[in-house]
Parts: structure tokens; sequence; C-alpha cells
């Protein structure tokens, strides 16, 4: 069984060390954890853990922490907003290539799925390849588009590490520049992309990127 | 200073626990942490720290972890990714909501900020309550956006939660059900909605939300 488990805490040198340690103790083990600051002296802690049996204990022992202010167990942010489509680029076709994959998104959330969009327009080189590299550090992401009209240089280099260090599938617009070299499909219309990143990721889909590798659309 | 922190370690318990523990000898404070699963045996770490001064102890300390198998210092998500404006609710308005606020986004990232716009088009009263109240869960939310014809009973009271744990300003579409009488703005126009959802959060915008507070668009 997987929990989710939200903590209200202190902000304090340590507090995330103690609430672990507790988790550790009773055989629970942190498939997915989170802990941002969300006043300047609370700290919001969020965890996905598996193998806990003993709820109760585990409440009992959260509650025993005097830096603890208030927790609550309920559904993981794995089941609310599953699987990420990721699309960074410029702003009229990250937009358009969003309209393609909510509306497909929504095709197949209707039917018991759950798949979430998420865009970042933004521009220059390095900021798109920092980008880029940094989706291997965003939690749940299943495919990667990049949407631009003129791509290459360092984005292509972090590409290239993305799909060393991670198994996330990449489609790029067709456009100028070699990130279409290094992507896994390359789609001329934008909308089209959005729809065949999600039908990727997509359990009540049929398509498959890796019978199309290379091809372009 | 803050620094992101990425680690590829072997997922075993306490492992996360040990690491926190080196950060804390050090002095640093975790302002975010980030932890999942890559593949069966892998666990990913990322971290936002502060006030470590030395890095060259920190880097020590990781490399002599026999559990440690790669780590990287880098910026954080938050100066990557920056500010998010989330999007729930039905397909085609999801869709319109976001193209406003991407196209807007875009304006403003050019400038030099950082906004994501991040949706989930869902469907259902319990589902999208549950949705409303893991908002709370996500990092670096800056504005919610209910978009959709007819949402209200427990969404409606979802967002009354959401409001009391968070200072996330929430805007809705024009609708029926009671989810407008508890947003903060009301707008008709779904692109009108995107942008302003941009706009509240944006530094380089004067529009304050706080002063339209109540009304409706």
């Amino acid at each position: 069984m997987e929990i989710g488990l939200s903590v209200e805490a202190e902000n304090r040198i340590g507090v995330l060390h103690k609430i672990t340690g507790i988790i550790v103790e009773l055989g629970g083990n942190i498939v997915y954890t989170q802990q941002f600051i969300k006043d300047d002296d609370i700290g919001f802690i969020y965890m996905e853990i598996e193998n806990i049996d003993d709820l109760e204990e585990l409440k009992n022992k959260l509650s025993k922490l005097s830096c603890v202010k208030s927790f609550e167990i309920h559904n993981t942010l794995k089941k609310v907003f599953g699987k990420r489509v990721i699309i960074i680029g410029g702003g009229v076709q990250v937009a358009e290539v969003a309209r393609g994959a909510i509306s497909e998104a929504d095709r197949h959330n209707i039917r018991g799925e759950r798949i979430s969009v998420d865009t970042l327009p933004v521009v220059g080189e390095d900021n798109l390849a920092e980008a880029v590299r940094a989706v291997a550090n965003l939690p749940r992401v299943g495919i990667l588009v990049l949407a631009g009209s003129l791509m290459g240089g360092k984005i292509t280099e972090a590409i290239k590490e993305l799909k060393e260090k991670t198994n996330i599938p990449v489609i790029s617009l067709k456009m100028f520049g070699s990130v279409p070299k290094v992507a896994d499909l390359v789609v001329g219309d934008p909308l089209q992309a959005g729809v065949l990143a999600v039908m990727a990721i997509a359990e009540t889909a049929k398509f498959d990127i890796n019978r199309v590798k290379g091809r372009e659309l």
C-alpha cells in the first residue's frame, strides 16, 4: 500500500531528519518526498510511503514530535495529478502543443487515467538547455516536447544528457537546428505533437512511440 | 546562497536519512527536498539547500557515502521553472485558459521572469475536489484557476480548505455552482482569466489581485 503523508512542521534544521527517522523505524520505504517552506517559520512536508503496515503507530509517533504542528494521511500526488507531459519552448508553439495535449489528456482522464500537461515558455539557448536538463529533477514526468522554430547546440546536448539519465521520450516539432536529430519523434503540426505526446504515455491509447522512433510526421 | 543538489543513490531504507544527516551536520537548511525512484533500484534525490558555506566538505562527505552513486550541484528548480499557474477543470476551458496564461507567461519570461503554466483536465466533483486540495502539496504554486461550467459542493469546500492552509489566490471562470462565490476573482473570458492569472503573480506586471478581490470581469 502506498500512502500520501502531509506534515506541517517547524522550519528548523533537522526536522526532516526526525520524521524520516520515524518512517525508517517503522520499516517504511519513502518512494517520494517533498519538503518546502510555506511561511518563514513553517515547513511543509509531503511524502509517499510504501510498506507502512501500522498507520496507527505512525500517527502516534508523529503526534509525539513537538516540532510537528499537524499532519494528514491521504491519496498520493501520483494518483491525483498522474503522469506529466512537459512542454518547453516558444510561447505560441508551447500554447498550441498544450492545446492538443490538454484536449487529448481530457479524453483519457475521462476514462479514469490521470495525465497532466505542464509548460514553460522560455527563450534563449542557455535557458532552454538548463530547463531540459532540469526535467530530470521533476517528478512524474512521462514525456518531453520541445516546441520552437530553431533549437540546437547546448539544447541538443541537454537532450542527450537527459536521455542518458532517464527513460523520458522526447518529441520535437519540425524546426531548424539539431534538436530534431536527437528527438525520438519529429512532428510538424503542434496540435498533433501534443496529442501524440499524451497518446505515447496514456495506458488507454494504443500508440507506442518506440515503433515510430526516428520518424518524422 | 541557495544551491540545488541532485543525488543518485541506492533505493534503500534510510538513504535519505543519511544524506539529510550530512546536511544537518554542515549547518544547511533544506528549503526544498524531493526524492523519487527512477528505476527499481535507484533513488533520485533533489534538494534546495540554504546556508552551506563549505561546498567542498559537502562534496567530500557525499563522495564517501557508499550508497551514493553520483551527485551534482546546480541551479534550483525554483530558478529554472519559477512560479506555477495551476489550471484545473474541463478540457476545452483548461486549454483556453492555458493559451492565455502561456502567451502572457512568455511575455514576462522574455523579460527575465520564470513562470510556468501547469494543467490538469479532470472531471467529477470528487476528483476535482481532491485535485484542488492536493494543490497545497505542489511546490512553487503561485495561483490556481478553476476552469469549467459547473462547480460547487465538495469543490467549493476544497477551495475554502486550500485558502485556510495557503495564501494561493484562486480565479474562477464565470460558471454555475458555488465556486465563483469563494474565488478571489471571477472572469468570463478564459483567455483573459489565463492572462490575469499570470499578471497576478508576475513581478513585471502591475496587477494586484487584492485590489479587485471579489470582483467579476
